[in-house]
């Protein structure tokens, strides 16, 4: 893999302001929670069902079964469901059914849930608190956290594979498939988070080069996941190669601007606002958003990716394309 | 998943002494290893490619490059290569090509590195030495080692599915990454993990009680990913559903006889002679058959458990299975 430093510092001096303000056809914000309500209703559901309890009404093995509650418990009560929700949405958009893309919707949520494990981990980021409770190695201690994380990446995988049973075919699954693994490995998760911990202790000629390296760090450890989901919602629905992607460059843009508000709120909100530790990256050091261009800048920075996502959905039908053009404002103007 | 006491109580009742003595087909224990030599040159240069430091003699991105010598260190030296070589014989024995299972062997030998090193973790079983050196986690540190393991895993699906550009179809790659999958999940190594782990804090009624959870145990920490390295290597091949059965069933044996040969050495060698921490397992605690049944009883099982293996393979061709009986003869007599 090699880094994208040029890309990436093209893409941003091409995002500028638009008048086409295409999100005035989106709808109201109340209309757009209530429909993210119920989608997160299904997906909840499809996720209660993946990771059982009991196998026909059968405890399951003892150490299988505190696996699975610690799967359960970072897994089931939490989140937006944006990562699944903007599958499921994209599936639809090039023509499939919600259903089709149900458990490959599930498998990214389980990805980023097992993330999530791994970085709250006292050798990681040491945190405690995560969406308001205890954070999983604090309830079910490191050893079967690790065990947890690695459980639900490899349920992921099942998950998607099952996508056959749907009618999908192999093909369409593979590509799926490789689409996930990209986006967990060394092309992906791995590679932000790697850059997350040698951030820390990395010193950069000037702010350019600062900002170069905050940005390939967030493309790597958040929006390549985001990318991901949209893009495995839209092979599971049949989408051609040029819906693929031009919603995996809306998807980017979201991806980044979630960060870029996520670390805006870090430095703004406080640990009750968010149901996580705040202002804890101030503390570590850590580069963000906020740091390296101040907070202002970074809320402008982010309307503009919020203007350029919208622009990557042109074309799509303008009813169907409503909830993706909801969902960047949504996250742009997110309070926790 | 649930507990398979009674098929495993009932396999250990129906091994019995046998007096087809199939191994004497076995070709000399010299000549095997000379021939598992061949076979771990081949698979070391593929898992060599498999993970590079440059790209294009261009240098990798600072922290995915430490990530790649992390995942190298712990893969690329060591072992015997058991694992992949059984993937390799079992798609020639079927009918396959070497050439065609090779990246599925390497799936298979990254799977396990990426477990051995998080079995190595402070939080996990703490260890120091491996193969005569300082384990992953000394070198790299604990962070970058569990994002190693994680990349290990994500690579893994990536080399199966790499498959299909060597025309096998997308069916039979869908299939081996269904077994890969179920292998590190909670119905294989994540199970024999958590059971390793909550082993040690257990009381049981009695020896039999023991026993079976000491044997489910192994099933998942060390059969099932023997196991899928033979099913991948056959359904890679081409082969049979009831090749593809005798084959797991072999494996299955193999992988048992394979640990409790390393209890018994774990108990009876030295950390020199072992190329890791010896006499551990006595320490802490861990529940092992040496500890169980007594080291005699434990060989006696491991020679039973190689005759059952060899009963597996009646029916395929005499030449073509003479590695699977030597190397079922290897591990039975290994000394370390």
């Amino acid at each position: 893999m090699r880094p994208r430093y040029s890309l990436i510092l093209s893409a941003m001096r091409l995002i500028r302001p638009s008048n086409r303000r295409l999100s005035s056809i989106a709808s109201s914000d109340s209309e757009f929670i209530s429909y993210m309500k119920n989608k997160a209703k299904s997906i909840n559901k499809a996720l209660d069902n993946s990771i059982p309890l009991c196998n026909n009404f059968v405890p399951l093995w003892e150490p299988v079964l505190e696996v699975h509650k610690a799967m359960r418990y970072t897994l089931l009560p939490g989140g937006k469901r944006v990562r699944p929700m903007l599958c499921l949405v994209a599936c639809e958009l090039v023509g499939g059914q919600e259903s089709t893309a149900m458990p490959a919707a599930c498998a990214v949520e389980m990805i980023h849930a097992a993330s999530l494990i791994l970085d709250d981990l006292p050798c990681m980021d040491d945190d405690s608190l995560r969406r308001g409770k205890p954070t999983n190695h604090k309830v079910f201690g490191e050893k079967t956290s690790i065990l947890a994380s690695n459980a639900l990446r490899s349920l992921a995988v099942k998950q998607t594979l099952a996508s056959t049973s749907l009618g999908v075919t192999s093909e369409r699954v593979l590509r799926a498939v490789q689409e996930m693994a990209r986006a967990v490995g060394t092309e992906g998760l791995v590679a932000g988070q790697a850059a997350d911990l040698a951030g820390e202790r990395m010193s950069f000629k000037n702010e350019d080069d600062e900002l170069r390296y905050l940005e390939l760090m967030h493309v790597h450890k958040t929006a390549v996941l985001v990318e991901a989901a949209a893009v495995v919602g839209a092979i599971m629905g049949g989408g051609s190669d040029e819906e693929i992607e031009r919603l995996k460059s809306y998807a980017r843009c979201v991806g980044l601007m979630f960060q870029v508000m996520d670390d805006v709120l870090d430095e703004t909100k406080s640990s009750e606002e968010l149901g996580k530790t705040a202002g804890k990256d101030l503390i570590t050091g850590k580069l963000t958003y906020p740091k390296v261009m101040g907070v202002d800048n970074a809320r402008e920075y982010a309307k503009r990716l919020n203007r350029e996502a919208q622009e990557h959905l042109q074309g799509f039908d303008s009813d169907k394309v409503v909830p993706l053009l909801s969902l960047a404002d949504y996250i742009v103007k997110r309070q926790n």
